[in-house]
C-alpha cells in the first residue's frame, strides 16, 4: 500500500500464477506498452515465473526491460517490523528497431 | 550443471540463508570486484533475500550491477523435463567515480 501502484502494473499475490499471467496479457492487449509485474518475500519466485511464462508460452516478441530489486519494511500479523525483498520487472514491447 | 560456474559465483541452494551471505562476502574479501548469485526455481526469492541482507546489512557500498532472469529445462527426479525460471543478480564494489 506505501507504494503507488500505477495503471500498468501488475501486483503478485496468493492466487494461482495464470491469474497473473492472464492480468499481463490482458494490460498489454489493452494497449500498454510495457507493464510492471511487482512481488514482495515468497511471491518474488512466482513474479519471475509469471513473466517468462508470458514471455516464453503467450507473447514472444516481449523483453525484459529491467529487473530491480530492493527491500521494504512492513509490519507482520504480530505487529513487528520486518523487512522484505522485493523486486519489479518491466516487461516491454519492443521498439521499432529491436524487432525484425 | 549444464552452465558454467565461474570462480565468483554463488549458487543458492537449500542451506540456511547466512551460508550464502557469508559466500558472497568471502569473495568479495578475497578481492573480486563483482559477485554473481544464481537461483532457479524456489530459489529465486532467497538469491534476492541474500543480495538485499549483503547490501544492506554487511557491505553497504555494494551496487546491483545487473539482475537478470531467464528459464532452463531441467530434468526433474520423475525422469519429466521441466522449465524453472532463473536469477542472475551482479553484486559489484562501486567504481571510483560512483563513489564520493
Amino acid at each position: 500500500m506505501a507504494t503507488p501502484h500505477p495503471a500498468n502494473a501488475v501486483l503478485i499475490g496468493k492466487k494461482e500464477i495464470n491469474n497473473y499471467v492472464l492480468a499481463v496479457i490482458r494490460l498489454f492487449s489493452e494497449g500498454a506498452e510495457e507493464v510492471i509485474i511487482r512481488a514482495r518475500g515468497k511471491n518474488i519466485c512466482k513474479a519471475v515465473d509469471t513473466a517468462e511464462r508470458v514471455r516464453h508460452m503467450y507473447m514472444k516478441n516481449l523483453v525484459v526491460k529491467d529487473v530491480k530489486i530492493g527491500s521494504e519494511e512492513i509490519v507482520d500479523e504480530s505487529g513487528r517490523k520486518r523487512t522484505v525483498s522485493t523486486i519489479e520487472i518491466i516487461l516491454a514491447k519492443p521498439s521499432e528497431e529491436e524487432s525484425g
